[in-house]
């Protein structure tokens, strides 16, 4: 059991860089908690504080954050190993910012934020990891921002989906009203729901009661690409 | 000459906490460059590599991004004292994301990365307020993408400029085609104009050829909190 849970703490971008060694004299010295959590728990909630780094070791679960106006529900899967929320223990807002569903039985790990600070900071890869993860989300986050949502309904339903799709694998799933994702797309509640139906019909989604679910957003993200590149060559020529 | 320099320093939120011998000490460590700019300069060039930390003493100057389809320029006036985006020295792309413009003569200290890891980060507390910059950083563009734009057209374009105001205070600009900000915004050159016109009156805007600008963004956030409650107020009744 330690064995294979030190190996997949190393699988971790935080641990990168770090040997067996290192991983098992830092965890020796550390006060771990371990959690085992059934199907369909809510294991953190928004809004809760943030006081402990939370791996995922085993299983699969669904992140669920909802817009500021509370119109709509989106989700993520994410498969083990991961470690939830890096960003929210530091910060004006030591929060969660989303809901974590376990959609399988999940094993999780969690460190206090002092043995982060006393004892994994005293390793400067550890510190330089968690400066590159920080950074990179922002990067992420920020490149989304320059992005712009324009074209067909179709376009900008896709251009929705993958503005909020953050983590790069995994099903993503939008809870939202027909009416709802018009207003939000400046379109009509029938143009959505025929956009939508061609959608489905091309396999990118599938239409549930008050639900869309994205299976495999790669078709997404080929169709944004290929958008981009046509764009690119109609303002060249 | 140089204790101006420590204390304008310690008004930043990378050295919250230090006292003035801590900083005279860390500084007296790690090569320290100076320059001074004229107005007008660009001094910072957006795919530029970030090797340093770039602060800015005194004076002004102007942040200019592009969105990626180079649709539009936005500009956010930076005072001193100023770190110039610290989280573009770490993660995957380590390149200034914006140019950056002196507005007025400027006066800048950089400190290379290696110093901030083998000096700087010495102290814990710097270590700590490096984590919170970028923590900070992310909840808020994070809160970005999770606050809708809908509305009228007005509201639209309120949404959009404060969608790219990142720095809380300042005049900022943005330098667009009216069709393309009616493309972006999925409305028509003419509804833009008049609702431009409009805010113009009210005095939230000023309108320049191919420019719009925002001398205080106040208004704007107003208008938007207003909005925030009526809607909220209605969505209860």
């Amino acid at each position: 059991m330690t064995i294979t849970m030190y190996d997949t703490l190393l699988q971790l971008p935080l641990f990168q860089g770090l040997g067996k060694n290192d991983i098992t004299s830092i965890l020796d010295k550390v006060k771990i908690h371990f959690s085992r959590r059934k199907a369909g728990d809510i294991v953190l909630r928004k809004g809760q504080a943030c006081r402990d780094l939370v791996f995922l070791l085993n299983g699969s679960l669904m992140s669920e954050t909802s817009d500021k106006d509370n119109m709509y529900l989106f989700y993520e899967e994410i498969d083990a190993p991961s470690l939830l929320e890096p960003y929210s223990l530091f910060g004006w807002r030591t929060e969660y910012a989303s809901n974590y569903i376990t959609s399988t039985v999940c094993d999780f790990v969690s460190i206090e934020k002092f043995y982060l600070l006393s004892e994994l900071s005293n390793y400067e890869i550890i510190r330089l990891n968690y400066l590159n993860i920080l950074s990179n989300r922002i990067q992420n986050l920020s490149d989304r921002l320059w992005t712009n949502m324009a074209g067909s309904v179709e376009d900008r339903i896709v251009d929705f989906i993958l503005l909020h799709s953050i983590i790069p694998t995994g099903e993503k799933r939008l809870k939202i009203k027909m009416d709802d994702l018009a207003k939000l797309l400046s379109s009509t509640r029938i143009r959505i729901s025929r956009a939508l139906n061609e959608m489905q019909d091309k396999h990118w989604i599938t239409l549930h009661r008050g639900e869309i679910r994205v299976p495999d957003f790669v078709h997404l993200k080929e169709h944004r690409e290929a958008r981009r590149l046509e764009q690119s060559i109609k303002s060249e020529t």
